[in-house]
Formats: C-alpha cells, sequence, structure tokens
C-alpha cells in the first residue's frame, strides 16, 4: 500500500466520522428519535418526548462531547455500576499504553525505520507514493545495530504495561471490596445456587433441601425455593404477551378508524377480530394459570434449588464446602442476583451439564476455526460470472463498469461483516446453552468466545492469508512459529493500520449514531404508538469488549513493527473515551452488576498480546540476523507468564468470591440493624421464576380465581 | 534379539530369583538378621532376637510365601494403613489388567504376528535363532486385515483398564470415607495450618493469630501454636544425639575393655576422653536449653502457626474459606499429622514459597531432561583406551580378553543404575525444598517426579536411542510424534522384554533379600552395641510405586505391538505381590497415613499410559498402510482423557479434602463423648516442634534447671 492510499482511506473516514458527530448532534435533539439517543435520560424523566419546535433544534452543537468529557468515574459508577468503571478504565487503559508506546514509537522508532535501507525501491522525493512499508522494521538492514534500539522498545513497554497492568488490578480489586464493604444487604449474597440434588423415593426434592441444609448448617441456614420446570409455561406466557400486544393494536386501530372512517364494512370485521382475539387471550391465560397451578402442586420439581442463609458468612461457607460425599451431587454455587438469573437452563444434572458444556466448547471450536469456509464460498458467488448465472436479470446492469466495480469490490466484504455482525449473537446462545445461570455470566463467557473468534478470524486469518490449513500446518509446528510469524505479521502492517481507521473509526461512530436501532426505529416507528412500553438497551458488553481488546491486541503487537499504526490507535481510543461515556449517560443502563468481573478477562487478553508480541519479536530478531537479540528476547515472555501467575494468585481470588475477613466484617454490621427481619422475608421472596409470576392481560377480571395461584 | 538369547537371559534371572529366595529362606531364620529382615516383628516384640541354634534354621522353607499369600486386605489395613492397601491394589490391577491383555496378548495376537511374513528372513524350523521381531507387529504384512485384530485389542483393553480403573477408585473412595468414619478423633482432623501471616508492627504473630480467628470463628476456635525458627536449635539437637552416641560407645568400650585388658594403657586415656566427650555433651545440651529459652520468649516467631477448632467442621470451613481480602496472606492449609510435619520449612512466606517451588521446577525439569549427558559422559570413559590411559596399571589386566569384556559389557550398565539410584533421594530432596509441609506431601511429590523421570530417561531415551536433541525435535514437532513413535518403540520391544526380565525380577527379589541393608549391617555388626535402638523402616513408596508404575506403563504401551512382554510382567507382578506383601507383614512399618492419597497418582500413570499407547497405535497404523485403522483410534485418547475428565469430577475431591455431610456426621457422634475434653486439652499440646522438647543425654540432672523450658 502507498502513502496516499492510506492518506484517501484517512480523509474518507475523517469525513464519515464528521457526518456521523454532525447528524448526532442534530438528531439526538429531535424528539423522535429520544427512544433512539436516549432511552436512558426518557425512562428517567430526565428528558421529555414533546416539546415545541425550536429551530436551535436544527444546528448541531457538541454539548454532549464537554459533558461527556467531565463525567467523573464516580458519576459513572452511580450511572452503570463498577463493570461500566472497567469498561471504562479498559479504554483509559489503551490510551495510557499507546501514547507512552506511540511516544517511543513515532519519535524513536519510526526515525531509525526511516533511515534504513533494506527496501531498496525508495524515491525520497516522492514521499506520496511510497510504500508504507518505508515506516515498518523490515526496512531496517539485516543485522543492523539500530535494531536494538527495537529490543529496547520491546522490553521498556512490556514493562511499561505490566506495571499498568498490576495497579489497574489492584484498583479494580480494592473498588470491588469497598463497594462490597458500602453495599446494602443483597439477597444474592445471602444465597446458593444448589444442583444435581440426589432423587429420593421417598419425600420431594423440597423436603431432601429442607432436611439436607437444616443438619448440615443447622445456625445459619434460613429457607429454600426449589427450581421448578417451566419450559412450557415460559412458551405460554410469552404467546400470551404477543397475543395481547396484538389485541392491544386491533383495539387502538379500531378505535381511529371509528374516528375516521365511520360506517365502512371493514370496521366490523376488525371488531369481530379484536374480540376473536381477546377470546384466545383469556384462553391462553387460562392455560398459563392451570399450568402454573400444576406445576406448584403436582411438583414438577427441577433437581435445583436457591438457598437461603442467615448470613452472609454461612452462604460462603456452603459454597465453598463440597458438601456431599459424592461430589457430583449437592454442587453449590454462588447464586446471581435475582434480575440476572437465567431461568430456561435449571433442570440439568452433573452429567448433562457437563456433556452439554463439552459439546458446546467443541461445537465453539469448529465454528471459529472453519467460520471462514462458508464465508469464502458465498464470497466466491459474487464473482460476475456466477452472478449472471445466478441472477440473469442483471446482466445488463453488471455490464456498467462502475456497478461491476462495486459488486466485486465491495460486495465480499459486506457479505463478511454481515457474517461477522452474526458472531456476537451466536456465541452468546451457545454459552447460554453451556449451563451457565445468569446473563452475566452467559454474557462474560461470550466475551470470552467472541474475543477468540476475532483474534483466530481476523488476525491468523489476515496475517496467513486465510488459509486454514497453514494456519493449522503453523500451529502444528510449534518451532517455526515465530519464524513464520516474523515473515507473515510485518507484511500485513499497512492492512492493520487501514482496518484502524476504517473498521475502528466507522464502528465507534456507528455506535455513537447507533446505525441500526436507529433505521429500526425508523422502520416500525409507523407500526407502534407513541405510548408502548420500550425497554432500555443494556451495554453489549460480550459485543464491545473484545472488539476495544483486538485493537489493543493489534497496537501492542504492531507498535514496534510499524509504529505508524499508533496515531491512529490513539484516535480510535479517544473516539471510543468519548463517545462510551457518553453512550453510558444516554444510552445505556446495567442489566446486571457483576462487580467488575469483566477485569480477568481484559487482563488475559492483554497478556496474550504482550506474549503473541514477544514470540514476533523472537522470530524478527532472528530474521533480521541478530540472534543474540532474539536469544535476549526469549525470557520475556516467560517473565510476563511469570507475572501473571502472580497476578493471578494476587487478584483473582478477589473476583471469584469474598473473603471469610471481609463476609464477617459485612454480617456484624446488619447484626443490630432492625430492617433484617424484613430483608429475610423478602429474600425467600427474591428468586421467583417469572413463569411462575400471576399473569393478567386480558379484562376479564373473573379469571383470577384461585388465590393459590398468585402464591406459586 | 533372537529366541535363545532371550531364554539364556530368562535363565540366568530365574536362577538368581531362586537363589535370592532360598538364601532369603535361611537368613531369615538367623537372629543375627532379624534386624533385617523381621525388624517390624522385633519391635512388636513378636519375634525374639536370642533364641538357641536348631538345625532347621539352615533349611530353606516357604512358610513365609503362603504366610504372605494367606494375608487378607483387612490384615493389610491393619499392619499398614490405606496406603498399603493401595500399593498392593496397585500391584493387583496390574495383575487384573495384564492376566486379561495376556489372553488376548498370547492366544490371539501373539499367533496373528507370527503368521505375517512382513519379515522375510525367517526360517521357521531354526525356532531358536529367530530373531523375537517374529512375534510382534512388524511381522504383520502392510495394508493386511488382520491388522484390525490388533486394532479390536486395543479398544477391548482400554475399556477394560477404563472400566477396571473406575471401579479401584470407586472402591478406594470408599474405603477412605469409610476409614474416616471409622477413625478415632484425629488431631489433625480438628487443625489447620496457616501460613504467610502478616507481620504487625504493633503486637507479635501470636497476638495478631489470636485476634484473627476468634473474631472470624467465634465458636469454633479452639486456640493455636505459632511455629518458631528453630534451624538452630534443630543443628544443635542433632550434634547432642551424636555426642551421646559416642559417649555410650566409648563408656561401653571402656567397660569391656576393663573386664579384659586391664592395665593396659590405653584404658586411662579413653576413660579421660569419656569425661571430655561427657563435659562436651552437657555444654551442647546446656546451649540447647538457653536457644530454646531464647526462641519461646525472645519471640523467634515464623510467620506461620497451627490453629485449632473445637470441630472438624469449623476446621474444614477455615480451610477452604479465603481468609484475607488480600490472597496471599493468611493462606491456610490442611495441617498433616503430628509426626508427619516437615518442620524445617516454616518460616517461608508467600513469595519465597512460590519462588522456591518454581525453582525446585525449574531444577527437576533440567535434571530430568539432561540427567543422561553426564552419564553418557561417565560411559564414555569405560572404553578400554580411556581406562589404559587414566589407571596405567590396569593394562596387564585389561588385555585378558574376559575382563575386557567385563569392563566393556557391564560397566556402562553399572554406572547408570549407580546414577538412578540416587534418583529418589534427590528427587525427595527436591521435594523437600520446594515448600511442602508434610513428609507424606514430600514422598507424594517424590513419587511423580520419580515417575516421569522414568518414564523420559528410561523409555523415552531408549525409544529415541538417547540423544535429547532427537527427543526435543520429536516433541516439538506434535504432527509427527505417532509416526516416530511408532518407527521407535516397536523396534525397542526386544530391550524392553529384557529390561523387565533383567531389572524387573531383579529388583523385586533383591527387594525381598533388602541387599544394602543386609550388606551395610554385616558391615557395621561390628561397631554396633545389640542394644542400640534401630528404627523400623517405612515403605519407600517415592521409590517403589513408580517402578510398579513403570512397568504397568511398558505393559500396556507394548501389549499390542509384542505381546511377548505380557508372560514376563505377569511372572514381575506375581513375584511383587508375594514379595511386598511379605515386607509389609515383617519388615516396613507405616510412618504417615495420608488415607490413601497415592491413588491419584497411580490413576493419572495408567491413563497417561493408555494415552501412549493409542498414540503409538495410530502411527503403527498409518505405518501399515491401514489409515481406516488409524482414523479410528484417533477418538480413543480423546474418550480416554474425557473419562480422566469424569473421574477428576467424581473422585478426586474425596481424596483433597473430606465432604461438608461426613465431617458434620463425625463432629455429631463426638458431641456426646466424654474424652472429647481430654482430646482437646491433648490437641494443643499435639504439634510441638520437636526442636523445642526438652533432651536429656547427660547423666548430669541438676541441668533440668527451668520449668519454662520444658512448656516451651
Amino acid at each position: 500500500m502507498i502513502v496516499s492510499a492510506l492518506l484517501t482511506s484517512v480523509g474518507i473516514n475523517t469525513a464519515l466520522c464528521v457526518l456521523f458527530f454532525t447528524l448526532y448532534s442534530i438528531l439526538r435533539k429531535q424528539p423522535s428519535n429520544y427512544e433512539v439517543y436516549v432511552p436512558r435520560l426518557l425512562t428517567e424523566g430526565t428528558s421529555k418526548r414533546r416539546s415545541r419546535f425550536k429551530l436551535e433544534r436544527l444546528i448541531p452543537s457538541a454539548g454532549w462531547v464537554a459533558k461527556a468529557w467531565r463525567l467523573s468515574e464516580e458519576e459513572l459508577f452511580s450511572l452503570s455500576g463498577l463493570d461500566g468503571v472497567v469498561f471504562m478504565r479498559m479504554i483509559t487503559f489503551s490510551l495510557k499504553t499507546f501514547t507512552f508506546a506511540g511516544i517511543i514509537g513515532i519519535f524513536v522508532l519510526l526515525p531509525v525505520n526511516c533511515w534504513g535501507n533494506q527496501l531498496k525501491d525508495i524515491d525520497i522525493a516522492d514521499f506520496v507514493n511510497n510504500s508504507l512499508d518505508v515506516f515498518t522494521i523490515s526496512n531496517v538492514n539485516s543485522g543492523s545495530h539500530w535494531l536494538w534500539v527495537h529490543f529496547s522498545a520491546v522490553y521498556i513497554v512490556t514493562g511499561f504495561i505490566c506495571i499498568l497492568l498490576f495497579y489497574e488490578y489492584k484498583y479494580i480489586s480494592s473498588r470491588r471490596i469497598s463497594y462490597f464493604y458500602s453495599s446494602e444487604p443483597q439477597p444474592h449474597h445471602f444465597t446458593i445456587l444448589v444442583h444435581s440434588i440426589p432423587t429420593s423415593s421417598s419425600g420431594s426434592i423440597s423436603d431432601s433441601v429442607q432436611s439436607f441444609f437444616s443438619e448440615l448448617y443447622p445456625s445459619t441456614y434460613l429457607s429454600h425455593v426449589v427450581v421448578r420446570r417451566t419450559g412450557k409455561i415460559r412458551s405460554l406466557v410469552n404467546e400470551a404477551k404477543k397475543m395481547y400486544k396484538r389485541v392491544t393494536q386491533l383495539r387502538s386501530d379500531s378505535t381511529q378508524q371509528k374516528n375516521t372512517q365511520r360506517g365502512f364494512p371493514g370496521l366490523f370485521s376488525r371488531k369481530n377480530s379484536v374480540i376473536y382475539y381477546e377470546k384466545k387471550l383469556e384462553d391462553i391465560e387460562e392455560n398459563v394459570r392451570l399450568k402454573q397451578l400444576e406445576a406448584s402442586l403436582a411438583g414438577e420439581e427441577a433437581r435445583a434449588a436457591f438457598v437461603f442463609f442467615k448470613s452472609r458468612f454461612g452462604a460462603a461457607t456452603a459454597f465453598h464446602l463440597q458438601q456431599s460425599v459424592n461430589p457430583t451431587h449437592w454442587i453449590t454455587e454462588l447464586a446471581p442476583e435475582p434480575h440476572d438469573v437465567y431461568w430456561p437452563f435449571f433442570s440439568e444434572s452433573f452429567m448433562r451439564r457437563w456433556i452439554s458444556k463439552l459439546v458446546v466448547v467443541l461445537v465453539c471450536t469448529t465454528f471459529t476455526i472453519v467460520f471462514l469456509i462458508p464465508v469464502v464460498i458465498v464470497q466466491g458467488l459474487t464473482n460476475l460470472n456466477q452472478l449472471e448465472i445466478l441472477f440473469p436479470f442483471l446482466t445488463s446492469i453488471l455490464t456498467i463498469k462502475f456497478f461491476s466495480q462495486i459488486v466485486t469490490g465491495y460486495l465480499p466484504s459486506l457479505i463478511l461483516q454481515l457474517f461477522l455482525k452474526l458472531v456476537p449473537p451466536a456465541m452468546e446462545f451457545l454459552s447460554s446453552i453451556q449451563g451457565y445461570i445468569s446473563h452475566s455470566d452467559i454474557e462474560m463467557s461470550a466475551s470470552r468466545k467472541v474475543l477468540w473468534f476475532t483474534v483466530w478470524n481476523v488476525f491468523f486469518a489476515t496475517v496467513f492469508s486465510g488459509s486454514i490449513l497453514s494456519m493449522f500446518n503453523t500451529l502444528l509446528d510449534p518451532k517455526n512459529i515465530p519464524g513464520k510469524l516474523a515473515v507473515a505479521v510485518p507484511a500485513q502492517a499497512s492492512f492493520f493500520i487501514t482496518y484502524v481507521v476504517t473498521q475502528g473509526w466507522t464502528s465507534v461512530s456507528s455506535e455513537l449514531f447507533r446505525v441500526i436501532p436507529f433505521i429500526f426505529s425508523w422502520i416500525t416507528r409507523p407500526f407502534t404508538s407513541q405510548d408502548d412500553e420500550f425497554e432500555v438497551p443494556s451495554t453489549p458488553y460480550h459485543k464491545d469488549i473484545p472488539r476495544v481488546l483486538f485493537f489493543g491486541l493489534l497496537g501492542i503487537t504492531y507498535f514496534f513493527l510499524a509504529p505508524l499504526i499508533l496515531p491512529f490507535l490513539l484516535a480510535y481510543f479517544c473516539l471510543a473515551y468519548i463517545i462510551f461515556r457518553n453512550q453510558f449517560i444516554n444510552v445505556y443502563a446495567p442489566k446486571y452488576d457483576t462487580a467488575g468481573k469483566f477485569w480477568p478477562i481484559i487482563h488475559n487478553s492483554m497478556i496474550f498480546s504482550l506474549v503473541l508480541m514477544h514470540i514476533i519479536a523472537v522470530g524478527i530478531f532472528a530474521l533480521k540476523k541478530l540472534s543474540l537479540a532474539s536469544t535476549l528476547t526469549m525470557p520475556l515472555p516467560v517473565l510476563t507468564l511469570l507475572f501473571n501467575e502472580y497476578c493471578r494468585k494476587r487478584f483473582l481470588p478477589i473476583f471469584v468470591a469474598y473473603s471469610a475477613e471481609s463476609l464477617k466484617k459485612k454480617d456484624r454490621q446488619d447484626q443490630n440493624d432492625a430492617t433484617m427481619t424484613q430483608f429475610y422475608e423478602n429474600l425467600v421472596n427474591a428468586y421467583k421464576d417469572p413463569a411462575l409470576l400471576p399473569i393478567q392481560h386480558s379484562q376479564n377480571n373473573d379469571n383470577l380465581r384461585s388465590p393459590l395461584i398468585s402464591q406459586a
């Protein structure tokens, strides 16, 4: 790639970003778009939907930037919890890292690279048509002692990142602990989830839970709730909801039509259909009630239960100890927050959970590895001949050069992007059937999956030009990995620089503009009434964290190979900094609170990036015939991994469970609290399967017959 | 190797075994050898040392074989605890496995191998001079469908071993649990060890332990004992012991001389030296007492303490929970039995322990990998020219053909054997500085180390002809491992068959004959008095378990390659069965009781052997151009590893800690036990550093001045 091409790309994408920003600044002021751009403020009542038209609405303003900039960490914490803080700290961590690496890269490494003359065909005068490779390490002469500069940079930046990682981990750990100390009594601290409860022929599951825990923890056991099999009820409830939506839709339509088109024949039939659907809705609700009654009485018990304790310490004890003589029975987990529970997956026994986990891991690995094969096949269909055979009517259009260029140039990359869009939901689905019990666990697991997927299918697939076979051959030949990476990675430097500009900048500004929700809202607007309930979206951590981390990986691996990538990355992170803060204020509301459990994923990803960078460095120095530097780089990955191991021992346990010391401290605080009796009463009712809650959409109130149902 | 050579080897070794057996049968009846052959009975008082001479003492008898044969598992359990039972079950497990594999191997695979004619140069008539390779899989024709017989055998035997492994694990788990249920209250069930206690400027370690645990576990915390730095005292105590031995020796000598050689001039000086040494002993003892006083008063506290609880459940809770907000402080471990504690290594902090562990792992890996280099160099010195240069006086002897043959033929293997003898103590030493807190942990860790050492330095070094470089190249090229193993492993079949005969049979019969203790006892007999105390040896598990497991590995990997190995292995295991049972009755007394914790090591070793066998099978079938069989073998290692993973989940937790259910059950049994008060009182004094116990060897009783010391 030549410099001018890069400049063009930068120009186009800057223009796009400016366009997005301007459009956003205008559109967010239109009340009709409040649902898309400030849903959070809307539900909080800070913004009103209806207000008079003003001219200033049409003038773009940058006030939101200032507002986002001024947001302090404490405000962010109160807005989005510790997870939001962790997300933003990931971005500020990257900013710090790449500012430091950028100074070294631009002012030290870049001149060294340019002064080399390994690549002969360089014309200094014609700067714009120079290959970008001039700025990469490839241009440094083989065996040149200038490579020691790169060597030192690798050591210095690694040291800097490790120190930063250590202090970040320490800071977030202490935040997590102080957050725990300052929190109100919360149901999930007093609760554990028990699954794989052995079935006994004599009594119900509930009886055996009762006798088991009251025997083992007589002083701390409080109560329990057995999980029930509610798959069928759940689908009926969903059906009722849909039906209710339809009925309300029809009703409002018929009212409107009554006002406008009096006496038309369509009216009568519409009225009829309203009655028909209302009847049907009533039937379904009746059915739901019957099934709920059935589930609560006949004992459709799953082999899992939420067990409540009188103290946090009691719950933690029960979680940490192996309960039963048979370690595959009475398995305990920390309970998630009540609204974070993922209800559909409770009926699993130990073996089923284990097997489903294995199957998901297998499917996920296969999916990640062979993902590119169907994509390449579909992309193959977009060559002109194929298209003309499939869609003969296109022949005339495709003969026009402009169209054919668009089709061949953009269609393949469009297809790839569409397929990639499917990955986060697919991974979330896979995680959801893996046996996790909470939405937050599912999302964390999906984050990890998406991250590895991206590293494999974007980084390695690009570096090894997409041939799975050659990727495998490299992996199966560990001796030659550094050598092969050293040849392949720098060759793709210019690709990844443009990747940062095109994918990074665009993705983050389309995040601001919320392209898809915006389009969706435009399409559905005619069909939805203004008074419809709408949900505030939750931050899609499993989509955004892997993306940001992937840019971090690009930065760390390329900073000494092609320092030119760093300014573009810094621009990306600056944009991300402002935009995500803005989204936390206006758009996303936290759905659950993991209290910072995402940080270990971020930490591990950084360590992986570092080690990958070291492996490439070992290969590069060997390739450049500076074998001493190559040998001296080898201790670096070992030291990094030891550092990681230390962090695992020092900090990771804090993210798994709370310590006895802090649990006892919190319990002691509550001892003299009069409200605890009330809390215990609520605790027992906190974990209710939503499918078992009474539903009442239809207007026929006689249906609320049995008082039993509402207690079920 | 040809058949006749094998037969010769078998003949020689059978004769050796018979000789050992006969000698043992005679020598064990001589009262002077009781210390070597029946030390256990001697201390138990079942055998008396002095008895009149009888003729039948000189006639070999096989009564001990019958006695060993009749020993039931319950008797063995009462003699040597669960560890002895686990050891014997390892042998019976191997016997069952190789009987089953032997039937398939000898009656199915061996004929198939012989009927092949891949190896052309076979003369059926001249059976004795046939190469042993005729009996191996190498003789089956390439692409022959008879290989499916081997394929089925691999599947059947794997299935058989896995089922057996499952039931063994299950049986030993249940034994372990029922042993726990039936045990008396034992100090180590009520105790945990805490280390990495943070130092505070305000108070002593003891104070902070007291306040920390009484705050966290107010209802179950009983008391604690802080470990003290006693390295110096320990060496002084050892010095005192040596001195005492010397004094008693001199004293008894001088008494004897008084009786026999009255008036000799030597007598006077000897008496003088007795007085001199007694004075010195007194000085040392005084010094020890001073230091002990110092340690107990001035607070030479290590950052570790034994913490006692009122119930097993309380101790287990404290062990399982993370104590401190900082996970590297207040780290808890299950306490070992009081006499099993390894006192020298308590002063370590978290970082020190971690670093020493890393260093030991590194040293151990290096030692294992490069062990053969010095051995090969030393062996190189034994070629004739080198010897004649080093020791010119040998020239005349070495010209005699017989001597030169012995030197060149046996010296290298003798050197290798001597070096190998050093491995178990070396590994035990390495484990002891790794930070383990008990002798049993050290021995378990040493077992694992010795096992991997043997697998690498005997199995892989032989297979790849001892070149470390080629071994590494193979490991670093995972794709070709099956292929390389498939070529190299069958080629060494005859070597390993003779290895079983020479090393296996000899090692186990020299175990019976106790060659080294016997020689040692002959040498030291003139210098020791008959009334000297002697220690009953403890079973050297870290030496014997890896050896038996290695023969298991040979059996599993070679059963389908060279079934001829199986009868010899069976003979080995039969010998081991009888001999080890005899040793458990007569020789070894258990020093500690891990309650079967060795079994997971045995299980893992079997799984490793199976997977290695599968990898070889994949390679062999590919080499023999039966790629379908090769492909169909690939699921087998995956299934085996999944089976292992299941076993880890199902059984391993039982070997780590006891479950809440069983702890509570035991605690409840004790609730109404009147002796528990007494037990609690003893508990606090159970964990005493032996270096801090009062010593009194000298006859000067005034030295027992301070009552403080005995309480320290």
